[in-house]
């Protein structure tokens, strides 16, 4: 590896001023917490507890050396007092409301910045129950056919960017039914055309997702759905240098998955079986409940294992892994997601033992701070020359259920090497030298 | 980093040619379970499950090359048929009867291996009840001084030696009492004055480091004594150049917690309160039931949190955990250990989350592979220059609740990073590229 | 209550004398524990731990005249040395195969009584794929309709008595598809036209149930199928004077549930949710994960809390509980189930309180000892006229997930509530007093 | 059994008319609790949930009879609107402030009736170090000697008197170190004597209890020390005719298993361990957390196990159990205890098995609403002639860890078999008959 030649240098970098506006589908649970937790840490209510680009550090050189700085005193990170919020629902009422209804945050908390969330009101939204069986909404956008309601998000955009300087959009909105790619996804013509004909193929979260990079802005998804995963949006991404990623927070179980399944792996211990139960009471219980919606979840869900374990490569260890994953509606909880794992490894000569996790989390306070370190790398990214040429941005696997990979890479769960990849194309992209943990006394 | 100019070149490693002779002071659960496990495995009759050196791989070069190949065909390691063991216990009978009592593996498979497990005798072994308080043995060797009893061991470990060509020394012996340093530990002279004085400061593992490592024999330590983390022997591993390592094998609770724990700070979530209990009735669960030697324990345990947290980096994060760890003695289980963490975490804005983790695990089938991987990599460099002449084998962290570093160096705990550490040490010594992960299109 | 008038005389209860028969539909793993365990038992292998009526005491008189004597010593039960057992298999093999196929006990008890398990040899047996969708048989009666069939059970039977002095039919087969009554099941007439015309509201298990009722002889059902809660069979149990009872062995899960439900209540703690999962890898559990056969199961499973909370008395505490039952089928522990309870309660002023509940527990060794109990009780059941003439046996409610009851009575689910009704029915046929556990000096 | 000559009339019971003063010794979260969710309950702002004489039902007649009447309609209980509370603590403040302190009620709820909880201010207490090592009073009377300590509070309680019509004390403070019997406990004389001798032997709460007899008053204790265990106390009780009852208020663990233990019992299960863990961050948890006090608890706790299980009966089934209770201080949580049972169990033929409890609970939450009951409960049986005349009331033992009996009696832990005792002597003492669950269609 030779660094030096193709190191980018940080001075490429397009500096973070301005006002950076973030555009979110779906003003739910997810995005009220976020937007309620950056207004009330800019007033230094609360600490942005479980962000990197807040509280993180990054360490230069070697380990000896003790140099750590934060990553935003590091790379060229909007700040937060630059953000401005605005985004879409289907259900009415200002963001005070809706997160009143979310039920995530204490009412005193709520209160103390009550004056800013009613500032806030979601547009009309473009939706379709036949993509989501259990909800239903009232401010609905009507349009003649999906061309014209993407074009009025198109719109919408419009009149933020007066407002804004930068803008980054992020899907919060709900789980999608499960879509088979089809002739409608394999080309940006034919999906522009599918939007005039309203192709079943293209359901509202591509709409969103279309209308974001035409604008030439970076799109990353909270959710499991297909949205930018067809070749259509990502040669719409590659015609615009509007950077995308991958889906689907990587928040309770499957943050856990991705913690324990390398430790199996490190370990050479072997797994027979990993069975993982949720129950959760919020609206994304509600909506994936539905059999259809959870077809999306599972596919997200299931994968990871696969990734990290090597199969074909250690079969004596991982070849027969019988892998479940349910997810169950549970009212009594609210957002207060429960996940029980239950895990059948085997050691040494093949004796077997057991795992059992019980993680009693919160489903958007696990999510709100990787949706605000998603706004902000995606804008740097954007400003970045050397990764916006990549349209995917695979150095942030580290958020996803469901990382997305250059064609023909193999995506990385690992949560680990995830995290290190992340940093080390931090320290890249700013010239530093990267972290190998050798640290023998001749580095 | 200039790897290329300090890189050692794989040559200049001594072939792994000949019998390496293990010798094992305390043959109860672990070594049984070793020395079976190995003799099932020499034929057919098991899987090495858990041990990196015979089912690891090792990836070379970028990601994309696909080239991961078996560590035990990557690097020069002692094969499992070169293995011959010895050791040393304080009860009488042979190995067969040993398993037998340890109750570890199935009564079936020791069958199969009798006679091989019935043809090894540990010898009379040195022990003093001050050390270990709950122990009564009954085949001690006798002398008129400690130094007398150390100079019986190196009679032991020289008769061995005519019968293999390179040795290895695993303490699989007791939790000793803690023992904190004195001034007969500062240097190698008070140190042998001091075994003939008779020193209360040095402990019966001290007298079998000391004869080995004085004889030129890499010494590791699977259990938290004292032993060699004392300038003593530090100076006398650096005369003989005889490696020595970390101690404390990390198997069940510590092995979870140095994976959740950096699991949490790569996430930056914060953590308020860290509960460890365990249930366990082998032996090991009897001798720690003694407080003081449960407090050499939990000193081993306890620091691993801060160093992997750093709190002083991180105060809002890290600065007020509650960490307490506790070992009930539990006979209905024998060697099943299990560990119950109930983990109390925070998130954004400070809203706390819990994660209980349950862990049904085997103390010695989790702690065989770990001792097997110890002997052959110590083996490994022993024969390795650039490996050998640094005493301290702070790439074999990995294995260790309490690793140990070279003079001023801060030890590693973060699984991760010890098992990249590891391989990256193995691709130095074979004159590979390290890997960084960091895998942009331009590597 | 005026005891003296009404009470039985235990003289009147006919005597244990002869060979007691126990035939048995479904020969898997259940039977061939309970079988395999008597035999054990008989010969001082092993305990019969587990089962009242061989481990059990019952306290007479006043808790201060310390009289306990054991349940088989104050009752007229069969012996162990009389039982002799048959039954119908859609396997083939004989019940030393079976046992090993099921794979619940250890290969060294197994061999111990390998000669008595091979001597029996299943017949074969009534089986329609479409009651149990999962399995496939190989041997199994063909006849040109259910009427057929069922007199094809008859014939076995009838060569069975020629054998044995009294008999008893378990049913220990699969759980059947949700049936719900129809016209066919509505009388004993009607029931038999449809045996001839081949009704499919009649499944397998009901032609077993018919034969057993025809011939005079009780009939038990491990399963919650349909079966005898027909009329048609309550009429034709009337008619024979033969006893039959509930449903659905209590086991795991659901015998938990009837402890902490009544527990709850007993505290007057509310309840707002329950959440139960459960993981098995056996048979049993291959069969339930047919949607159809599950909400048989569901059924059995559900109707718990609500017979024990009393939604309707106690509005406040127990009115919106949300209760979710799951079954999954997880290969990699076989019958070894284990199944998770989570449960949400409220206390003082309605403050949340959880509590969660794992239960590694084993299929057929807890079924087994209810196997053997009720075979013994129902044959005590139709040698005591008080008991017999009744026909549904609600004594014996403490073995099931569904009790059954006198047409208008409620079934008791209260775990503690059935002990104490089944003790004291004993007490009462053998005209003992009853225990209230008054106990004030005045008693 | 003749009930009927024996029975006692209804009509012997004193009405309950007038006000009800409520005397607490230690004014802490168990205390505030109570009288803050008393007045809140008042008021309609919350519901006495887990409180037996507020919500509990008891059933008369058979149940086909349908006639199931709330508790406090069907005995003469006093009503929530006539009790009156007063108390001593070694911290100054208002119990608004204890409350907040304390942490147990949410601030909203206790805004809501912050004058009333300001009115009320604890008396100066009574308190030794050298009885409880880890609290440091401020507010603390003094006197010459005990005895003079003892008439302070007996000053007290004559005050008390002037503004109420019947009294009871409940005893909340803190759980003191492991006293044993000794000569001065033995006859009320050598006690008075003792008091004046400032005998070692006498705690601050035999001072309470002493004071709170001798004035006629019923005494209950909700901690675990020796208190009124002494045959001084007895012989007090007994001459002014105020009743006594157990000990230590059956909340978290020993709730779950004096519920799980009958149920294993009920099955003929066997139990090889039982390890119970529990922690907590209150005042108790900070007291319990030194080892005399630990021990007064730990006898508490030990002992439900031997009584329940009768190992001299059943010893194939519970003569060897290794049962062991621990408790740690662990601040994060504070009054949300946490308990976790680890539960070895073996089924048919000696298969073992595991039951793991995780009881998330909250401590005063609780134990308010059987401190209310206890309350309620003591004063009915100060005035229900039948009652009062045994002094201990063994019909409480539904309330206790340590119940208490008359002499020569078996204490009852069964969480069951203690409920259908409490209900029964109601029944018994309102001339109804008792409940026998026999239910056959004779009854």
């Amino acid at each position: 590896m030779t660094e030096a030649s193709t190191a980018p240098k940080a001075a490429d970098i397009q500096p973070a001023a301005g006002k950076l506006g973030i555009m979110i589908p779906g003003m739910g649970a997810v995005a009220t917490t976020l937007i309620a937790g950056v207004e009330a840490i800019r007033r230094g209510l609360a600490k942005p507890i479980g962000s990197m680009t807040q509280m993180g550090t990054i360490r230069l050189g070697k380990r000896s050396d003790d140099n750590q700085p934060l990553i935003r005193d590091f790379a060229p990170i909007a700040a937060l007092d630059d953000l401005v919020f605005t985004g879409w629902d289907i259900f009415g009422g200002n963001l005070y409301e809706a997160a009143r209804t979310a039920n995530v945050l204490d009412r005193d908390q709520l209160e103390e910045i009550r004056p800013f969330l009613e500032s806030i009101e979601p547009m009309p939204a473009v939706f379709d129950q036949h993509y989501v069986k259990r909800l239903t909404g009232t401010r609905i956008k009507t349009g003649k056919n999906k061309c014209d309601l993407a074009n009025q998000i198109r719109n919408d955009i419009a009149e933020f960017k007066t407002r804004t300087d930068r803008q980054v959009m992020l899907w919060c909105g709900s789980t999608e039914i499960f879509l088979e790619q089809t002739a409608v996804h394999q080309t940006l013509a034919a999906f522009e055309k599918g939007l005039v004909d309203d192709d079943p193929g293209i359901s509202p979260s591509m709409l969103y997702a279309w209308a974001c990079l035409k604008e030439g802005i970076p799109f990353a998804n909270g959710a499991p759905n297909l949205t930018v995963d067809i070749p259509a949006l990502r040669e719409l991404s590659k015609l615009t240098g509007a950077p995308i990623c991958g889906k689907d927070f990587k928040t309770g179980q499957t943050f856990i998955k991705t913690v324990l399944a390398p430790a199996f792996k490190t370990r050479y211990l072997g797994l027979s079986g990993w069975y993982s139960t949720n129950i959760l009471g919020n609206r994304d219980g509600e909506v994936l409940d539905d059999p259809e919606s959870f077809k999306t979840k599972e596919e997200s869900k299931l994968g990871v294992l696969e990734y990290i374990l090597q199969p074909d490569k250690h079969p004596d260890l991982y070849k027969d892994i019988f892998h479940k994953v349910r997810i169950n509606y549970y009212p009594p909880r609210g957002d207060n997601k429960e996940g029980w794992d239950n895990i059948d490894i085997f050691g040494w000569l093949g004796y077997p033992m057991q795992l059992k996790v019980d993680f009693l989390c919160r489903d958007s306070i696990l999510a709100a701070p990787l949706a605000l370190d998603l706004c902000l790398y995606m804008d740097l990214a954007a400003r970045t020359p050397s990764l916006s040429h990549l349209g995917v941005q695979e150095w942030l696997s580290f958020y996803f259920k469901a990382p997305d990979t250059a064609p023909g890479n193999i995506p990385e769960h690992d949560l680990f090497i995830q995290s290190m990849k992340l940093k080390n194309t931090l320290r890249h992209i700013m010239g530093e030298d990267l972290v190998t943990h050798l640290e023998t006394p001749n580095d």
